[in-house]
């Protein structure tokens, strides 16, 4: 008679808030850290890239953490999470680092995100540490251990990993090269037809 | 240099709120919902028990999440929940059941809770399902699967497993049977204590 439990997964940037590093460069004129996966594809190259960026500009993490508190989720996220987080739980399983999403998810009222960290010392990034490869997908993995049917959305190929390992996977925001790949995954571009999707689920 | 990422387990009732069937016993005057497992140790008698008195007394779910819904966190309790999720991650992880907890987890801003649930039909509470046994234990498992170091707090018996499972397990508001049977966990009673507490294994 009574459905499985419930964990809502959401991916964070592109779904709930802006793509962080483009937001930022955009905010403080740095061209060079509008670069992505896209443009240079070894991860550990990027990320090198873009600490030795932020030290040649002599950026703090506070200076940083200042100006990503001034980024905004996206419109109607907020409402989206409230409602979400009302009916049922939700996780937020995201690539970044917990420094850089804090000032984000003071904003939202502190839900739980599961992410990566970002090495300091005095101020400065040093480096950064993934917690573990794959996390999104061992982060569904263990939910369903605990016995939670687990529906996930997100926007990007690091997601797809996470969207197949749920019991429901979906996409939301997603550009149409993903979508046109990933047809298996139902799409969707407003946060109202989100929820009343994942509601379809929770019965 | 960095140090292990973290996430705090929270036990609910006793910790964070109080007693749910206890306050509830004494809001709605029944008294045989005060009976707990050191009176019926067969806890599945005693939600048995629980839900024909509910039954009997013709009261439903609305009914009672109202009453709910006029206990409070424990003094001093959202504040130290307000600080240690702005430090990290936090999730309560409570044998109680969501429609339970739900009233009480809208007043401290929807913190993530692993629990169980009720079997409605009609707003008429008709059974209960413990979502897997021992819980706790295994979603404190299920954390450190995630590469997460686990600092849990609880103040029962059916807390020790979360706590022995744990990297630091600590108790709170633990009677002094708990506090004499298990000398191996710190105990404590004041909020801003365990906070610092805490915090020494946030570096």
């Amino acid at each position: 008679m009574s459905a499985q439990q419930t964990i809502i997964t959401l991916d964070l940037e592109g779904v709930l808030v802006p793509e962080i590093w483009i937001a930022f460069a955009k905010k403080t004129g740095i061209e060079k850290l509008q670069l992505t996966t896209r443009d240079i594809p070894d991860y550990d190259e990027l990320m090198q890239g873009r600490l030795d960026i932020l030290n040649a500009n002599d950026l703090t993490l506070s200076a940083i953490q200042e100006v990503i508190g001034t980024l905004s989720p996206l419109e109607g996220a907020k409402d989206f999470l409230d409602a979400l987080r009302s009916l049922t739980q939700v996780i937020i399983l995201s690539d970044t680092f917990e420094d850089f999403a804090k000032p984000l998810m003071r904003q939202m009222d502190w839900p739980t995100i599961f992410c990566h960290r970002l090495e300091i010392e005095n101020d400065r990034i040093t480096n950064y540490r993934l917690r573990q490869p794959n996390q999104k997908q061992k982060s569904v993995i263990a939910f369903k251990s605990l016995n939670y049917k687990v529906i996930a959305a997100g926007d990007s190929f690091n997601d797809t990993a996470m969207l197949s390992e749920a019991d429901v996977g979906l996409l939301f925001h997603a550009p149409e090269n993903i979508t046109a790949q990933f047809p298996q995954y139902q799409a969707f571009n407003d946060y109202p037809d989100l929820l009343e999707r994942i509601k379809q689920e929770l019965t």
